[in-house]
C-alpha cells in the first residue's frame, strides 16, 4: 500500500523544492586558503524549523545561540562553518555567534532571529570574523549549491555526506534531503557531527520536532565512532511547505511516509558518516532482535558497535565472538546467556548461548569487507535497534595523536 | 596522629603471616609448555572473606561459582589460573570449577566450599582438565610462594603486579599484600582484571566485606583502560587473623589503619594496572576536585580517562585542553564552565573555564613522561576523585587485532 520512496541521484540537501545553498572559502583556518569553509542553507519561504542537539554540558557558543533563537519552532536560513568549533570561548562566542546569524540574514534578505547557525573545527579559538565578513559576501546561494554547502562543513571528512529521496502523497512530489559531517565522531577539535536535512513538505512545528526527534533515534543517535559525545552535535530539519497541500500535522496521512523519508535520508546519512569515521576501513551494522524492551535492543546494538574491542577486532578480520558477547553482557540490557544467538556476516557462530562448529578461516574472510553485520537474537521479546560503528585502526590512533601538535 | 605504612620491598601476597602460594605449568593455552599459568594461594588459618565481582550480566563459570562458595563471608584458599578464561562454556564451565574447587580442596587440605576460583585467558573453550589435574600435584605452597602466583595469572600482561605494606597498632604489627593482573582492563579474550588481596589482621566478615568495597570504590573500580568491562572481573580479600589481636569490627580503633594499608595496597596495584594497560606508554592519572558530589567527581574523572581522544592526545604529546574539558562535558557530573580551572602536568592550562596563555612546547614536553597527571577544579564543590588509566597507541590497536587470528 505504501508508496515507494525513489532515491534521487546524487542527491542534496537543495533538492527539496525552494532550498538554495552556496558556500566559499572564508580562510577560517588561517592556513587553508581556496578550502570551501563557509556556507549558507536559504528557503524562500519560511521554514517550520525541529532541532536535536549534542547532552554534553558544555555546548559551543554557535549551538547555544541557535538554540534560542530557534525555540519558537522558526528559521528560514543557516550559516554554517568548518574550522573553528567557537566553543570554550566565553561570552565573545556568543557575540561571535549571533553577529554570524546577522551577516546571513543581511546577506540573505530575512530576519537574525530566523537563521541558525552551526561551527565545527578546533575548540578554544576565537572565530576569526573579520574574514567571516568579507567572505560572505562572495556566497551566492543557488539551487546547484547543496554540494558546495556539504563541502564547507567538512573536517577530518574524506568525503562529503548527502541524499535526497521523493515521494507522492495526493498527486504531489514531495523531497527530502540532507548533509551530514562526522567523522571523528566526536573529535571535540573537529566539533564532531553536524546534520542537516531539509523537506519541501509542509509540516507544523510540533509534528516537525517530534518527527525528527524519532529519526534521529533510530539513526544519527545510533551511531558510534569512539564513545566519545560533542558539544557541538547538532541536527536540524527544515520544512518549507513548497511543494504545497495541507499542513501535514500529528494523524495526516502523509505524516508516516514523509517520516520514512526522512528516516532514509537521516540512516543513509549515519552510515555515511559510520563509513568514514576518523581512521576507518569498514562500516560495522549491529542489529538486535528479541530484546526485552526497546531501550534495551539500543543499548545492548550501541554496546557492541562502540566496543574497542569488538572494532579492533573487526579491524583484523577476527571473528571474536566473545567480544561481542560481553558488550552485550555489560551493555545493561536483560540477557539470558542460553537464549543468545548471534551471527557474523550471515553466518551463525553461536545458538543457545554456546558457540557453534562454524568454519573460522571463512568467516574471517566475510569480514574482509568494507561493510560488517553482526544480528544479535536475545530470545526475550519483541524489541529490536540497529547500531553503527566502524572499525578501530592503528590510523585512529595517529590522526588523534598527531592532531594540533 | 595516625601511624605510618611501612611499604615492604618485594611485597606479595604471601608477605601477611600465614599466608602460602604456589603455581606451576599446566600448560593450559595447550600452546606455552613451561609458562606458570595454575596457581593456588592458601592460608594456614580460615580466614574472612570478601569479593566484589563484575558487573556483566554474563559472569564466567569460575566467578559465579566462587560466588555461591563465598556468600557465607569464609575462605581459606584459591585456585587461580590463566590461559582460559573458562566463560561462556555452558553447565561444563560450572561443572569444570567446580572440581578445580575440589582439587585444591583436596591438594591443600582444606573444604572445597572454602576454596575461591578464578579463571583469566580465551573465551569459550573447555578448561583443560586433565592437564589441570596432573598439574597441581606439583604445587608446592611456601612463604615465599607470592611470586610465582603472581606470574602465574598473567596473560598479556608484561610485569607481574605485586605489593605489600606493613603498620603497627597496639604493639603488634600487620600486614597487607596483594597481586592483580589486568592489561586489557578489558580484554574478554584476556578475561581481565583479577586482584587478590590478604591480610593477617583478624577482621569480621561483615566488616571486611565494607572495607574491600570502599577500597574497590577508589581503587580498581576507578581504573579504565579501554571502557569495556570483563565477565570476570573479581577481587578477594582474604583476613586470616594470624597477627593476632582483637578482632577489627566497625568501630574497632585499628580500622581506619587497616583500610589505609588495604587502599595503598589497591591504588598501588591499580596504578600498576594502568601502566601495563595493553599497549600503553603512559600512566594516566585525573584527579577531580570541587565537585557537587562524590558521584560527580568519580564520573568526571573516569569520563576523562576512558576518553578514546584524551588517551590519543597522551599518546601524542599534545596538550589539548578541550578534549579533557569535553569529556568532563559529557560525564553527566554538574559544570558550569565558567568555574573551571585545569592543570596539566602541574600547569595550569585553564581558569574560570577559558584557556590561559601557557607554554604549548614546554607542556607538551612535560606530557613526554611516564606519569601524565592532570587536575581538574570545578568549583562547585568539596567531593574529590582521582582514577587512572593509560594512552592509547598503535600498539593497543595491533595487539587486539591479532589476538585470536
Amino acid at each position: 500500500m505504501e508508496a515507494p520512496l525513489i532515491e534521487v541521484p546524487d542527491g542534496t540537501v537543495t533538492t527539496p523544492t525552494g532550498f538554495l545553498a552556496g558556500a566559499t572559502d572564508a580562510n577560517i583556518r588561517g592556513n587553508a586558503p581556496g578550502r570551501l569553509d563557509l556556507g549558507l542553507l536559504y528557503s524562500e519561504q519560511p521554514c517550520a524549523a525541529a532541532a536535536v542537539y549534542t547532552t554534553n554540558k558544555l555546548p559551543g557558543a554557535s549551538l547555544v545561540s541557535t538554540r534560542q533563537r530557534l525555540a519558537d519552532g522558526r528559521a528560514q536560513a543557516l550559516i554554517a562553518n568548518s574550522g573553528c568549533a567557537n566553543a570554550l570561548n566565553g561570552d565573545r562566542g556568543l557575540v561571535d555567534a549571533e553577529e554570524m546569524a546577522r551577516l546571513a540574514a543581511g546577506k540573505l534578505g530575512c530576519a537574525a532571529v530566523a537563521v541558525a547557525v552551526a561551527s565545527t573545527g578546533v575548540t578554544g579559538t576565537f572565530m576569526p570574523m573579520d574574514r567571516v565578513r568579507r567572505a560572505i559576501e562572495h556566497i551566492n546561494v543557488t539551487e546547484d549549491g547543496g554540494d558546495a554547502f556539504a563541502h564547507a562543513i567538512m573536517t577530518t571528512d574524506t568525503v562529503a555526506k548527502q541524499c535526497a529521496v521523493r515521494f507522492e502523497h495526493g498527486g504531489r512530489v514531495y523531497a527530502a534531503g540532507g548533509c551530514a559531517k562526522g567523522s571523528g565522531m566526536i573529535d571535540v577539535n573537529m566539533r564532531t557531527m553536524l546534520g542537516f536535512l531539509t523537506t519541501d513538505a509542509p509540516v507544523g512545528p510540533a509534528a516537525l520536532q517530534t518527527l525528527l526527534r524519532d529519526v534521529a533515534d533510530v539513526s544519527f543517535n545510533m551511531l558510534t565512532v569512539d564513545g566519545d559525545t560533542s558539544p557541538d552535535d547538532t541536527v536540524l530539519l527544515l520544512a518549507n511547505g513548497a511543494a504545497g497541500g495541507d499542513t501535514i500535522d500529528a494523524g495526516h496521512p502523509a505524516l508516516p511516509l514523509l517520516r520514512a523519508a526522512v528516516e532514509r535520508v537521516a540512516v543513509t546519512l549515519t552510515r555515511k558518516l559510520a563509513r568514514d569515521g576518523e581512521g576507518a576501513t569498514k562500516l560495522i551494522e549491529v542489529r538486535v532482535d528479541g530484546a526485552a524492551s526497546s531501550e534495551d535492543a539500543r543499548r545492548a546494538a550501541k554496546a557492541v558497535a562502540r566496543s574497542a574491542l569488538v572494532k579492533t577486532a573487526v579491524y583484523g578480520n577476527d571473528p571474536n565472538w566473545g567480544r561481542i558477547l560481553v558488550a552485550v553482557g555489560y551493555s545493561g540490557c536483560s540477557v539470558e546467556e542460553q537464549k543468545i544467538a548471534l551471527s557474523i556476516q550471515e553466518v551463525d557462530v553461536v545458538r543457545n548461548g554456546a558457540p557453534l562448529a562454524f568454519d573460522e578461516a571463512a568467516v574471517s574472510a566475510a569480514l574482509n569487507h568494507p561493510e560488517v553485520r553482526f544480528r544479535i537474537e536475545l530470545g526475550l521479546g519483541d524489541a529490536s535497534a540497529t547500531a553503527w560503528g566502524c572499525d578501530m585502526t592503528p590510523e585512529y590512533v595517529r590522526i588523534n595523536a598527531e592532531y594540533t601538535t
